[in-house]
């Protein structure tokens, strides 16, 4: 397989050498630092240095674009542009309406984002398995090609990921809830600490746990999360004013000593945590269930996405076209017996028979 | 050495394993739950078993009442009524400005607060290395006896803590900003994140590291926490409510699209929590320093406490009344030169004469 990465940091040096290693993929690559380009390429990562973003992409089947928020649009338009019909192009930006927006009608695009090291940056901290176990977000779109979206997909299982559909509006609501407002809250925590300590002259000498924990993120780096912010500033906005509201009645309870329904929040904070811990551990048996579906577009993004909203995690998929190219076949492995209903039922009620293995 | 432990959960269970196994001391223990009582002492904390707080502190030489927050100050004032009048009496809780201000005037009693372990509770989980190396704030005042807070101390540096005078008004305005703060985003965050996820349809598939860090106490204990953020609940709403000023001030930033003052908002933050974890680290050599004090009430409290607004931390201390009880000897032993010679102004200050050791 011949792959290209346009940007060779953390993520998209990671991409090459998991490519290369776990793929057996030839992997071509680009980056405006010629600096990281070579470091990229002494670390192995690397099988051509290449001048241009162009040329990296020319006879690439996929195309990993791996350049900060701020520069991706642009990064996708050029890859897209020289890129050849059948070649499936991504990208990991942390935000993903903007470059869907602008570029989700290519049906060879298919926005993506691993959930994976975004603290430190720089190619000398990739590594072939930062991928291993990682959710790796994709957003599909009802243009996307499915056979492409099936070649990412598989690609990305190779680099030890676990691809799951999301359409990019909830993905980036998703996010701001679960990343981004996490990172504005560990900088407001320390700098709230480093005041209350100055004003009353007092160093800290240590902190607990809690504080190290919610403050691990705190400052994370400016080049890279000022543009993650910008990206998705309406729905962090939104986020933040939610969090202002629910803090707010936090104070009035406390200003009012209503210990009852402090009780009940924090009883509710902890059901929460534990539905959330719960989902994420969810699983059970493998099913294969084999759905066959019409050869149109946007397809394998409708069932995809169908199921993400469901909750149902695609353990592993692979496409089968029928020899006319008119039909085919999706086989999925859903694990665990109510999972693997869940998906019979939608499947069915989009119209595709489903049969299991 | 001959202790008494009022309420014998993790914490006081903690205290009463290692005052025995490292202070091969004496340990009379009470707890209104027989059962709790009991389970202590099949894990070999106690030598004794006591039918009331009356009895277990009626000879001993310092006493830990470590129940929880709601009923310190009841509990505290049943200890100080039956201790002996050279008896050294403490608490465990999580603020210090109540119990302070009811019990403060007795010259007996120091409030403390080791930073360990409140995320679980039960007896089960004591262990005598809890406080290996965790700060153990005390709250002297001016009327605290020196020879009582010097033998607490020891007895504090025995169980391996790091014990830190602060007053405590300061000491509920950290603790408002580095934990109970932090508990309450927790909370926040959970709640937030599973209304998202349940609005939206989705379910969380994973979620990256910040998430989990920030959110690992969420929900704590409600049998403890409800009575710790209401009785810091001064403290806390005004922390919160700074949150809330800083919270929408980045919200302002990102609606406006205002790159450089999130780059600057970004910085600063990792500013702050470089300093932060650098104020953590300090330390270097060790200086012994001895100062002459007179032998009056509170004057242990004030260079105490004067060392530590002024951020400089004692590593060990050791007290020496003069044979006829006027004077006496404190010895210092401070980390780091800069620390030292800040000692020594400080003392010099206060009227202290000192040398080096």
């Amino acid at each position: 397989m011949r792959i290209a990465v346009i940007g060779v940091g953390l993520i998209g040096g990671s991409i090459a050498l998991a490519a290369r290693e776990r793929l057996d993929a030839s992997v071509a690559g680009f980056d405006r630092s010629r600096l990281a380009l070579d470091e990229a390429a002494s670390l192995g990562a690397l099988d051509e240095r290449c001048e241009s973003a162009q040329h990296a992409v020319s006879d690439a089947e996929a195309v990993f674009v791996a350049v900060p928020v701020g520069g991706l649009r642009d990064a996708i338009a050029t890859t897209l542009s020289s890129a050849a019909g059948d070649c499936v192009v991504t990208d990991v930006g942390s935000t993903k309406r903007s470059v869907v927006g602008a570029h989700g009608g290519d049906s060879r695009f298919v926005g993506g984002h691993p959930l994976a090291g975004a603290e430190t940056s720089g190619v000398a901290y990739a590594r072939a398995d930062l991928f291993e176990g990682a959710t790796w977000y994709l957003t599909p779109t009802a243009r996307t090609s499915g056979l492409l979206y099936d070649r990412l997909y598989r690609c990305l299982r190779a680099l030890g990921a676990r691809p799951t559909a999301i359409d990019a509006d909830t993905h980036d609501t998703i996010l701001a809830t679960v990343s981004h407002l996490p990172h504005v809250l560990a900088n407001v925590l320390v700098a709230q600490a480093a005041r209350t300590l100055a004003e009353g002259g007092e160093r800290l000498p240590a902190t607990g746990p809690s504080f190290r924990d919610a403050t691990r993120v705190a400052g994370a780096p400016s080049d890279i999360w000022t543009d993650i912010y910008l990206s998705n500033r309406d729905a962090l906005a939104a986020g933040l004013e939610q969090t202002i509201q629910r803090l707010a009645s936090v104070r009035d309870a406390l200003k009012a000593g209503d210990a009852a329904g402090l009780e009940r929040w924090n009883e509710d904070a902890a059901g929460d945590r534990r539905r959330l811990l719960e989902a994420q551990l969810a699983g059970g048996p493998l099913f294969e269930l084999r759905a066959s579906v019409p050869n149109r577009p946007g397809v394998i993004a409708e069932l995809a996405l169908a199921l993400g909203r469901a909750g149902v995690n695609i353990t592993d998929m692979a496409l089968y076209p029928a020899r006319d190219m008119t039909e085919g076949v999706v086989a999925l492995w859903i694990a665990g017996s109510d999972a693997a209903r869940r998906t019979e039922e939608l499947l069915g009620g989009l119209g595709f028979p489903v049969a299991r293995a």
